[in-house]
């Protein structure tokens, strides 16, 4: 735990500072495997799953009958939850959908945006020790809701080659009906390019471990989009003096037991808040099962006590954090200043658990920084706005000569040629 | 020009492939100018400036007395031109701002998004033969509606060490004071890495040659963001019996005169269209004064006869056409079909030069096929979103028990604990 009261500005951007990852090393090993499942196909695939996820698979294909039957290996309460979570989800991406807006910008130009699906996306889902099934209902919702055609999800077998019941209800409760048992590298590199069983896509979502991350890159140059870059997760909280110590310690830690590499960061305006909340922490930190995890992003920690507002809501900009707490009795004070983070959430009841899970946000949210020029996953990550534009007669001639003159400026003979032609005729036909 | 009547679709992918492009030969150029210019900042500018642009520089900064007195060198006419595009531009663009609409996701939990401006933008604008000031109209425009604080423009000098005065007088128009006289690959590293002169920023918007366009994508894997993948320009006019021949060469043209490489299709319904259309095209192609340029381009060309309104609808979406003119007497067989495209220009007085000037709809647009999951330039490009929740003790009530479950289930406790602490608390204060 890194404690600072009222640091001098200078040090700030050591302050703000990101561990530095090396993925050059990578580079090697994520090119082969490009190379290998480009050339070999589901061959490939097989070769990889055998070797990474020690588990030989004919088929990557997860029947509809397995889908269908998840459900029972499931508790109804669980169910319940995950349906809930679903309909929240669905209510706040359904309202970041835009109708057409045509705007007449100038008599007889008229000019609008229209919203389109992107036609196949893949979703990576993570495998390891817990299904990450909260990840499919914050990618899969919006990929439906936007009208996706091809909704691709790939997520590595456990070496009995299943995959965790709840992550196929998840996806049998969205409608995703292409899933696919491969993980790592091969399977960003599977949706890059395409296999005989695998779709290529058209962009790739998830998160994933290094080598998830580095290919993710690697596709991105190959010409597939991906959702951002990715980064370990992050957590800064802004606690006054009327936030509870306990409430912010278990955000802390909720942060906290992600990993070792996890970002926390706890801002108060006072020492004495700092300490109580560094009580509550070793208190809490005790009884969690991920205790020695916890503890390794705790001694990692940045606890800072800034006593000036401006230097709070500074601060708060200069880290862009992706997640944002703000515990503070007067959230106003900072709200319409915050330019840099992921998702903000307000008041002593607003953990960030509510938005990992059920209140309705994305979970998928820029780190690293990136919140100062990409924003998390919502409905415009899946999909893109096409400007329309129709012109009649007396709008080409209301804007017919500026035309003329500037394509002439750029040397674009037939750039204009395109109008005084169309003007020409109107005249003709007067 | 290559003809295909009704072409079998097993044809289609040959007929939809762009160029392509080997980047991959400029890796080690665009590396070394990064290294160098990371290294020794301006000094390594003004080496390549020398190099590259062949005139010495001591600084680059154009100086405001230069950009307040550019307009003096420009025709009335033109800046009356330039201000009437500034102000179509403007109200497209302002129309796409969105406020924050609150939505209740569950009584007690408020979710919102919020448009936030990229605080460090820099804008590249090419040199060479003609002076691409409405390029300045399309990037710095969305940039100052936005409220991007830092607003950073480079453009290569010519070898006398100045900037075209049309280029000056734009950005003087839009309020953008930092212009530095520095292009290629050294300015793209530049604006990523900052120099003693030259500010780092967030997020790189431009278009330029293979050699910006590899460095672009170089910064992209630097932590820089960029507009978009590059490639060459795209126009696909579908004209139907009713278009006239001379409308529909005079927009091929516009884009055949851009370069070699231009991506010039053509679709009609029927043969007779089709060979007035080609009748026309080498009647005004013998004006012009790009025309050997435009011939390269229009030999390269696609025309195609498609009977079949469906086929003529999949093949627009199958190629993704940068720029889309439907010169068609019933658009609305089209639009609500037309999932992949740049931007649309409909009618017969809807020539692409507008867009690309003055109608108000931005000209930088996804090429190569990128518009399958690209948009354009718009507010979005110098935005991001932030999503904002607040929750009450109601809220966290009616939400708090699904998080509990899908925490645990995701074997997450301290996630879950942040919850019940707070449910515990809640009911110990009842």
């Amino acid at each position: 735990m890194k404690i600072n009261e009222n640091p001098n500005r200078d040090l700030w951007p050591s302050l703000t500072e990101r561990p530095v990852r090396k993925a050059e090393d990578l580079d090697k090993i994520i090119s082969a495997i490009f190379d290998e499942v480009q050339k070999k196909g589901d061959k490939a695939l097989r070769a990889y799953t055998e070797q990474f996820d020690r588990v030989k698979l004919d088929d990557f294909r997860v029947n509809s009958a397995e889908i269908e039957s998840a459900g029972d290996a499931l508790s109804t309460a669980l169910k319940e939850a995950i349906v809930l979570a679903k309909n929240n989800i669905e209510i706040f991406h359904a309202s970041q959908l835009t109708g057409k807006n045509v705007v007449k910008t100038t008599v007889g130009v008229s000019c609008w945006q229209e919203m389109r699906p992107i036609e196949k996306v893949g979703l990576y889902i993570p495998g390891g020790t817990a299904p990450l099934f909260s990840t499919i209902l914050m990618l899969g919702i919006p990929a439906k809701l936007a009208g996706c055609k091809e909704v691709v999800l790939c997520t590595p077998p456990n070496t009995k080659g299943s995959v965790d019941p709840a992550i196929l209800y998840t996806a049998g409760l969205l409608g995703i009906e292409s899933v696919y048992k491969v993980g790592g590298a091969q399977a960003i590199a599977a949706m890059t390019y395409g296999t005989a069983s695998i779709p290529k896509v058209y962009k790739i979502f998830g998160p994933g471990n290094q080598f998830v991350t580095a290919a993710k890159q690697f596709a991105l140059n190959k010409g597939v989009a991906i959702d951002m870059p990715a980064g370990p997760s992050e957590l800064m909280v802004v606690a006054d003096s009327n936030a509870k110590a306990s409430f912010v310690a278990s955000d802390l830690l909720s942060q906290a037991e992600h990993g070792a590499d996890s970002q926390v960061i706890c801002i108060t305006d006072t020492v004495q808040k700092l300490e109580e909340i560094k009580r509550e922490l070793s208190v809490q930190l005790a009884n969690l099962p991920r205790k020695d995890t916890a503890q390794l992003a705790i001694d990692n920690s940045q606890f800072l006590v800034l006593e000036s507002l401006q230097d709070r809501i500074d601060f708060i900009n200069e880290y862009a954090p992706e997640h944002l707490i703000l515990n503070v009795v007067d959230e106003s004070l900072y709200l319409d200043k915050i330019i840099n983070s992921g998702s903000v959430f307000i008041g002593p009841y607003t953990p960030e658990s509510a938005g990992d899970y059920a209140s309705g946000t994305n979970h998928t949210l820029p780190t690293n920084s990136y919140a100062r020029m990409y924003s998390g996953v919502n409905m415009d990550a899946f999909t893109k706005k096409i400007t329309f534009q129709k012109i009649s007669r007396e709008g080409i001639q209301q804007i017919g000569e500026a035309i003329e003159l500037m394509a002439e400026a750029e040397g674009l003979q037939a750039h204009k040629n395109a109008v005084s032609l169309r003007l020409q005729d109107i005249k003709d036909n007067e």
